[in-house]
């Protein structure tokens, strides 16, 4: 890899950025999903955000398309064009949104950005069908890329997949945990479980893009590291969002896991704070039977609680303590200026969507 | 590849083949499936056959292990020990099964092999999970292989897995379609979804055997020729079971198949024999409302109309026709003598299970 000696640092913006790493992978993504048997091509596609149920085309797309972005600029501050990195962008942009039609199903999720999520608008069957076909196809465009950095691709997606399905694995086995006792869910294991189902996909992005730019191993290491403190940092922001996000915003329900009972990083946080107020959550927590039982009022009281117990700021405080992780380690190799200016200006912004 | 000038031809039965193969690669089968998290890994031992629900051990496998036998018995048919052949062997089999999860899902089947299907036994999103768990696992096995033909090896099997997707996709299309007229599924589109849903992994096994120990490609196309008309063939019996096999054998209820609707060989094989029966049949499922929705009384009464136009023995006619290419795939190409008995050994008793 040679790095220019000097580079005017671009100003770009975090939009621009997406915008321009869209440009460069979308149209290959597209051109691999018309591959597909038409059926999951259709539900793809409108997972994608590019149809309708029925197939008819639509404007914009669903998704800010942060992976791919990440696989691009990993490829270019490693020192090579972006280009390089479009197989590995596509492959983990296919994992991604496999990932959410099946977790859609799994959490019983029935809507997903304003729509209908894929099971509800297909049917469960045909969304588990959609979701196995960009699995598969995922590694059918790292298995085909050409150069000769595709094995060591295929090698890392699988690698990182893995801790994706435990991830998903621990968040579903979590569910059914109390709250309080020897057998609760703590801050420490949720964390392992937010690096492995958010993180290891973003850091399965940066690792390609300067896989396939054939980085040495440490800049390999370092921006993936970059990509999963990035992901942990995404989560910690998606579950204040969670609790206190504007519905309108986030498309999702006012306290939707709250009132799922889903162990989610402001409440544990909350619960382990030591505060009277934790005490009074636990308490209040505890009662409800079956989890997911609550009425408005106590949902309502418990978000109340969780926030005088401190469970968003420390939630806050985490994701800005991980934001700072990726920036050490974007810091500790040597990166081309530009897309490194690119990649700083982006962490912020996608943990910024609180307003 | 080197072959033995002289071999004497092994005398072994299918059964002792099968047990050969397995006792090869079931320990390193097991060995994956414990490094999976707890949760998708008892889901696998309950579907593999080993467990019961809780994970208490059980004794006994499920299913013939056809594919791990392919995978080893094609990587001695190319003059390698078959121990070469075990991550292959064991990636085919993970697949198989997670095929199975996740068709159980969308097909409704409530049982497998006389016990509750996993999404019955640990609900839907949990086995969506396993399956998942186990499609990544198959290609990390793969992807970390030792010896230069890892890379080739994830190659096929994602390209085989696009077929298979391709063949679910068009099996559950088929669903909706008529049965008589323009729209309706003929013969020639039953059997082009049969090879991509069965033929493509059992002709994934024999490439991936054949692919690992190394042999030219005009021999790994050979062999994997001969596992997809096995699985052709293997799919036209399975239709028959499905209508007249023994409930207490097949672990299936009687006439299933033609109770759901389901498009299968025999039926499509009778709709278009031009007999007076065919013209009865069509009739007789066109007036069922919804499909899937007929008395017991219909059911028997098509049933009969099949075997009455000649669907059962068309069926069986496309399993022995396919069988014989099998066979002349296997002779086209030299092979160690050895292994080569056992493959012809095994390919009736495969076909053979109508008793």
């Amino acid at each position: 890899m040679t790095l220019p000696a000097s580079t005017t640092v671009s100003p770009r913006s975090p939009a621009d950025t997406l915008a321009r790493c869209r440009a460069l992978v979308e149209p290959a993504l597209r051109e691999r999903i018309t591959r597909l048997h038409p059926w999951p091509a259709e539900m793809a596609g409108y997972a994608f955000g590019w149809c309708d149920i029925g197939g008819a085309p639509r404007t914009g797309t669903s998704g800010k398309g942060l992976r791919q972005a990440l696989a691009v600029l990993c490829a270019e501050a490693a020192g090579a064009p972006g280009g390089i990195a479009v197989d590995g962008a596509v492959a983990v942009e296919l994992v991604h949104t496999f990932s959410l039609l099946h977790d859609d199903i799994m959490d019983g999720d029935e809507t997903r950005r304003e729509r209908p999520a894929v099971w509800k608008a297909y049917g469960t069957g045909p969304a588990v069908l959609a979701g196995d076909a960009l699995f598969a196809l995922a590694f059918e465009v790292l298995a085909t890329a050409p150069g000769p950095h595709g094995a060591a691709a295929v090698r890392r997606l699988s690698r990182d997949l893995r801790d994706v399905v435990d991830g998903q694995s621990e968040d579903l086995a979590s569910e059914s945990r109390p709250w309080t006792g020897p057998e609760a869910v703590d801050v420490h294991a949720y964390l392992r479980m937010a690096e492995h189902k958010t993180g290891a996909l973003l850091g399965c992005a940066a690792a390609l893009g300067a896989l396939l730019a054939g980085a040495p191993e440490g800049t390999v290491h370092a921006l993936s590291t970059a990509g999963r403190e990035l992901g942990v940092a995404f989560q910690a922001v998606d579950d204040v969002l969670g609790l206190w996000g504007d519905p309108a915003v986030t498309g999702k329900p006012v306290h939707g896991d709250l009132r799922r009972g889903k162990k989610t990083l402001p409440v544990l946080a909350a619960l382990t704070a030591g505060t009277p107020a934790s005490a009074r959550l636990a308490e209040l927590l505890t009662a409800v039977r079956p989890p997911g039982a609550a009425g408005d009022a106590v949902i309502r009281r418990a978000a109340g609680l969780v926030a005088e117990a401190g469970g968003r700021e420390s939630a806050l405080a985490e994701a800005r303590r991980r934001l700072d992780l990726a920036r050490e380690a974007l810091h500790s190799v040597p990166l081309a200026p530009g897309p490194l200016a690119e990649l700083l200006t982006l962490l912020p912004f996608v943990t910024g969507r609180l307003g």
